[in-house]
């Protein structure tokens, strides 16, 4: 099939890298129009991104190098871009404040180009799905609402959740799925430096030591998760009431991949660590069923030695779409402890977001 | 007054070398005697531990460097030593396994020398006091008890817990005395690579990485706090019921300082965020009475800014001896969550077995 | 074609794994022979190798965590491989000590089994050539010689140079082809963790710290470059005369790649910062003119950014088998200045072997 | 004698942290006077450095947290605050641009008020002194000259080198005195990220990682050590022809502590290795023997052991003030090989800057 024109908003940023980075090659999408700031825009990709670039995924591609970076306010030439065949939907890794990306995404999708944020700025809007696509694919269900809601036609908006989260979201969904309901959890997460963009976090605040806060970071933890176990009902999202969550969230001297320490008590049902390990070695969801390209074959992948999972050396499995669960064991206090990872700059932010883009496509609504 | 003459067990080890450097200029004892492996026996000390000097306070006393160091394992060098004046007591930081630690610090104290470790062998004997000299100074009531259970005259052991817990055990037990039984804490620690000594961590193992997993820190971690809130009765150590603790204990590329992050659930009443940090603030215990030369001023250092306490930052706070607590703020699943952090080879090792010491010659258990 | 089958020796330890690793899917050869120390022997290699695994080319490939492993020390367990078509010729990482890996190798070889080597044993031997593909491959002339010295049929033995030399060797080599002689170089290099194998480097000594010293390894960075740059002359190796080297070596708490920052003076003609960045921008050489399979396309990558090249972000240049190259800049002292970087377990170990042997295919010495 | 009352300028800064923590219980000086950009000025010290305290000294003084911070623009209040005895003199930790820092520390001399800067603006003026006192104090005879020249009566500005130099400025001063000119040297420095100042060098750049570019600092690590061997005449500094000098420079990932990696050519006699060692274990100077407060008791430390000295390990030697060195070694291209560390943010920066200032004291400048 040819393949489907897209766009890169903050193209030059941490994620947006890693946006242009994981899609070279893609069999379904080619990256044709980047997006950045004023500062940015006119440059080539090569001389805007100069200085700047940490992807983990490696050099920029070749092909993008000489491209003239647009800005990134400027939706009219988004426009242009999508008439000429040359940006049928856009990735936003957009790094303004949140207000102001807001407005500009919902300007995109005015717009007629449907947008997939990587950003926090709708993740609360009743009619915006926050997709993990291996537990909640059925909330794009809310889009049409979402269009109607706004005005919209073409254009809509779907985010991806904060990068913290994935390492326990999906476990936990596999264990609810087979019956087991987490009520409550305690969380810890040692978070990579890369979550923080560039320049992001000082060389003196974590060579040598850990920063025990993340501004905003324990709330989203804490939440979004509930709407992503939420239900759609009435074209609104109503977020779940269980598990309550108890995060908190650590920066430590890690490039990427985001470990999490959690225990878990459920309600009703308590599965014992041996059923536990069979539900995650096993789980498989729709991403899966439907051959998205940037879906894990194990979306869990379960590591039995005691001192794993380990991010710099679990991060990269499954191309760094899995989460990797080590640990599992009861806990004296609560039922279940268990060790969390996912890579947060794949995973947790640019990966997420094409495995959205994907499941989307399948689904119809980037029917391009 | 004339000063004490001690030995240290152990001395080129991690733990070994913080007792020397921290014994350096102390008012009251005055390191004359050094054993270690019979590698290390018949050289001296400057030759021993040349290419493994990592103490944090600082370089080799002058005074030290041509002490020929004994053979740790000859109790008989001990005791000629202890009988010319040369060692009144030893501080034990052996590096051993722990049935050669336990058997090894025995023959010290059957030799009528007191022994004053740092090792973990003994920590699970009730006629042996755990000792956190803020916590549980009268622990020390059991030393007769060991002594006749033993057939020692003179000589006895007294032990430190796990460098993992001082950051949450004097803490709770400031809320305990005030009147606030926790009743079930689960605590994630990020623990620094000097508390596994030299060589220990692979850098291969923490650059770019944590390893969630440290070999029987979990279960000290649980277990030891009871013993140390624990009675007295009849002639042994009778654990607490309370709190039920769940701990995860993870490695990162920190190189001193432990810390932890804690929810706790409180038994009949619960005090308030502020409740908790003027209990802190306030908090003074017999070392701070007694004037022990290295008790901390204040053995709780409270700090109020969002991003604290970090381990870099401030695990030299009060010389080292004292936990610094942060981030003291509601629990959405527990009650109270906060984070605390302290020095591991200082208050966690060394230096809480020179309190220990300070405090037993105040109590008369080592009137040399 | 078939693939060659191939043995790994000291597969359990760092440079093994690296083989194990980049053999996954290689065109020619295929692992089938695994050996260790006697302590490995006779376990699966995914049991042997627990809680060692630190390739940085990814996890164990699934079809060897099976296979039980040889004991190194039974060159006879070998034969009876080669016989049944289960190892035509072995990589040895192996990690004895020097004397003790001489003499394995060259019972291996005795026994009719080349033996591709990362150990610095047989560097020095004026029959064994110090292979660099792109620099001398023309050494192997010595072979027969080689056989003939020691008695050998079918078997010999190929060395690689320590891992520090790559990143200088190759463009220095790139310059006196084109007419330009390095007299004398002044180098001081940066080197990775992983290059001293696993646990290796104590994480005590490189957290917050350098180590300005890592043994034997000035000695080899300067003297093992003559060897490479010198001429087969009567069946053994001549070394060069030029250019005399002064190296500083330090380890720095860096993963993988090691880094040299180099002062070079020239001999009668020399060139212009130009020149020297277009000599190495269009240098290629055998490996590449074969098309052998793990030869980097160009094997100099020359940086122009004022900040590169840098160990995180251009190790993996060329699939790590690359040097880069970068900060060309006249030198007030010497002649001219510049950085390089190699990867040390890619290029400047396992990768290096892999290219050998696929060099000695080519020119018929393992022909299988 | 009662303290002289001092100020500093960019007080909330890096340097400005370490100023205020090292000058803690001076014998000689007190800190009366904070100054800082317009956005801390009115904030009272503790609340206009929250979140960025990271003097490697320990904590705010307690004494200083609520002081008022006035506007470092405003040389007015400085008057104000001099007359009424609050500020003999400025330690100037400015960090704004050369052109800025240039026009302010002057507007300062012009009101009376000397400054002791730290910044690179004034370094190259012929009439300003780049002091190291135990090198050069004899060029402060400069500062009538500089008066005159710019019509200053009671004020004048010097300067401290770059703190990359320190490590082998007095070293190949002590040589030179003994009368060993170094003619030659190519030196490579590993320099650590408190160099950067705060937030300074990103987290992404360093963690695993080192980045071979400093920009501006291989010039000065070239060209300052010749005006501080320079000599004084007719009030101006005149500067030494030798050494010729080329630096390479690295960031690294060390908190504290700037390595330097040498190879020295000397011109006539050359030393051996052992006069070397004994020239620098004797080497004392003007500040030693005038018992400065901030002097090292030895101004150059001497390591035997092979593999230091270590940033981490041996930065504090005499508080951070002396310059520790070792490997000292032949050099087979040049003469000589040493490695040399000085701590930056105290010998480099803070602690330099107030040595000066007590050598200033005792000649009768600041003669308050």
């Amino acid at each position: 099939m040819e393949k489907i024109p897209v766009g890169v908003l903050g193209a030059t940023g941490m994620v947006g890298q890693q946006y242009v980075t994981l899609l070279r090659g893609h069999p379904w999408f080619e990256v044709r129009y980047l997006a950045a700031s004023p500062r940015s825009a006119g440059k080539t990709y090569a001389e805007a991104a100069v200085g700047r670039w940490n992807a983990s995924g490696g050099p920029m591609p070749e092909a993008l190098r000489g491209v003239i970076v647009s800005d990134a306010n400027d939706v009219g030439a988004a426009q242009k871009a999508a008439a000429a065949g040359g940006c049928a939907f856009v990735f936003s890794a957009l790094e303004m404040d949140k207000a102001a990306t807001a407005a500009l995404e919902e300007a995109y999708a005015a717009a007629g180009i449907p947008v997939i944020s990587n950003a926090s700025a709708h993740r609360w809007d009743p009619d915006v799905p926050v997709l993990v696509p291996e537990v909640n694919p059925q909330h794009t269900a809310v889009i049409p609402a979402q269009q109607k809601n706004r005005g919209w036609s073409r254009g809509f908006i779907t985010v991806k959740p904060n990068c913290s989260i994935q390492s326990y979201t999906i476990p936990l969904f596999a264990l609810l799925q087979a019956g087991f309901e987490a009520r409550r959890v305690i969380v810890t997460t040692m978070q990579a430096v890369s979550g923080a963009g560039y320049p992001g976090v000082a060389s003196l605040d974590v060579i040598d030591n850990i920063v025990p806060y993340i501004a905003g970071e324990e709330e989203k933890s804490e939440e979004e998760p509930l709407k992503i176990l939420g239900a759609v009902e009435g074209g609104a999202i109503v977020k779940a009431n269980n598990p309550r969550i108890s995060a908190a969230c650590n920066r430590v001297p890690v490039v990427d991949g985001h470990t999490a320490c959690l225990s878990v008590e459920f309600g009703g049902k308590k599965p014992s660590v041996d059923e536990v390990k069979a539900i995650w070695a096993a789980f498989r969801a729709l991403p899966q069923e439907l051959g998205l390209p940037s879906a894990p074959e194990k979306p869990i992948v379960l590591r039995e030695e005691p001192d794993r999972p380990q991010p710099r050396k679990d991060r990269l499995s499954e191309q760094g779409m899995a989460v990797v669960v080590g640990r599992v064991r009861p806990c004296p206090v609560f039922d279940l402890r268990f060790v969390g990872l996912s890579h947060n700059t794949v995973r947790g932010a640019a990966g997420g977001g094409i495995l959205n883009a994907e499941l989307l496509v399948k689904q119809g609504y980037l029917g391009c």
